[in-house]
């Protein structure tokens, strides 16, 4: 899915509400664990239940990777299941030499057929780029995430007072565009998404902890919103986990809506589209 | 396999090597694609000539996951053949949040049973701590690695003129001690290993881009050893591809061996060891 098919399905579903599928067997209603595949009829119904709502379904691979065999062939039905109106994403963040990263893009771009993938970018430019070379495809890589230990590294101060997260955006964009290139910029702190924006005016951001980790859709959309809306905000455990009973996915189904409404007054008040639902 | 245990491998075999399998199935010789599992085979071989010259074996997990369903099974079997003398690490370069860290390290030490996993530092403790709770398992975080793309980060000066890795070495130490942490120092420049064992003497480091990507194991050996050795030398294709011909095991033997003996020379040069094989 390109810029444009994704600027279309925001407009068309008045959303850009990400589904984290962050699918814990541990986690998911007692009842499934007497299907064939508990991981796939869980993510099923959820998806069922969600996609009129959101644009992006994001499975966070360390959840299915730690099932072993079983793990990965959930994974592969649940992307095949997806809609092909709904921008896919691994949530891999995989960073390795050039050599290995051509493989891991193989992975997940022609095994698994991704949209995109999520991305580490402590070992630089050779990390990166071997994804962007797979046309048609996303590199999303990790600026400003939204977790505690963020601070540890991604705001040490460079010579001239500018924090690590923004050398990062500033010198990945010379390795792609627009076209193949997003950021994930977590919701956690306003001001950092406005100093990213500045940055990287036209590139999409993923945006992840908003809800469980805190972060209003309001204030994130003051800051973060371009000209081409320019984000997806990702919502996993508030949407997955609305319920742990027989009502799980209709209660998930609600839960997104909800979301999506929020996300539909936002872009009527900001222009994006001219009607109500 | 605990610090100790690692250290008495390295004196009884008089190498400090690690084996990496970056086991590539366009690679290894064409007569083993009639096997059911080529990349088994492969790897069965050259653990076979190997293993009395090495005391570490890595697979670089992204080879293995590039073949699906299959490269796991392959990946399985492998790390249940290596034998149990030898140290063995995941080269997963993960990094990801607290809750989600976990699930890789579930798939890593308890699934696959590896002694230690690659790890990167970007998003800082809650991406690296969980890891460091699983008893008598190692994480080794990259700091300064081999590749080109170092230049791009891992160099950027904070105002104290100090390099993020550097930086990345002082911090993680808060967060595990000598018997559960190591640290990736790329052997591709010298003064800056120096720097590295100034600000972690007693952390094992696995090194990276002896051969192929250069650095001489004199060189390299001047700088990091301390008084435990802690140091694992890495080689991959130039052992395992030191041949595609039917005599690939027995010549990745023979490189095995030809820097072993090197290494062994070290060890007897710097009084590891009191006599050579």
């Amino acid at each position: 899915m390109n810029k444009k098919q994704l600027v279309e399905q925001i407009i068309k579903k008045k959303s850009f509400l990400c589904v984290g599928l962050d699918t814990d067997i541990e986690k998911i209603p007692s009842h499934l664990l007497t299907y064939e595949d508990p991981i796939f009829e869980f993510n099923k119904q959820i998806i069922d239940a969600t996609s009129p709502f959101c644009i992006a379904y994001k499975p966070n691979i360390a959840f299915y990777e730690s099932l072993g065999i079983q793990g990965w062939m959930s994974l592969k039905k649940t992307i095949e299941y997806i809609p092909k109106n709904c921008f896919t994403i691994a949530d891999a963040k995989r960073g390795d030499i050039g050599n290995t990263s051509k493989y891991y893009a193989k992975t997940f771009f022609e095994w698994l057929s991704f949209d995109a993938i999520t991305l580490s970018p402590y070992m630089g430019e050779d990390s990166i780029s071997p994804y962007l070379n797979w046309k048609g495809k996303w590199s999303i890589v990790l600026a400003l995430t939204s977790n505690a230990g963020a601070m540890d590294f991604q705001f040490i101060m460079d010579e001239n007072q500018k924090p690590l997260y923004q050398r990062v955006i500033e010198k990945t964009q010379q390795w792609g565009t627009e076209e193949n290139l997003m950021f994930v910029i977590g919701a956690t702190r306003s001001e950092e998404i406005a100093e990213a924006r500045k940055r990287a005016k036209n590139h999409f951001f993923l945006i992840p902890g908003y809800g469980a980790q805190g972060g209003s859709l309001q204030d994130v959309c003051s800051y973060a919103l371009n000209e081409e809306v320019g984000i997806l905000v990702n919502s996993s455990r508030g949407i997955i986990y609305a319920s742990s009973q027989k009502d799980f996915a209709l209660r998930a189904g609600e839960e997104a809506q909800k979301i999506q409404k929020e996300m539909e007054q936002i872009l009527f008040d900001k222009g994006f589209v001219n009607h109500l639902f």
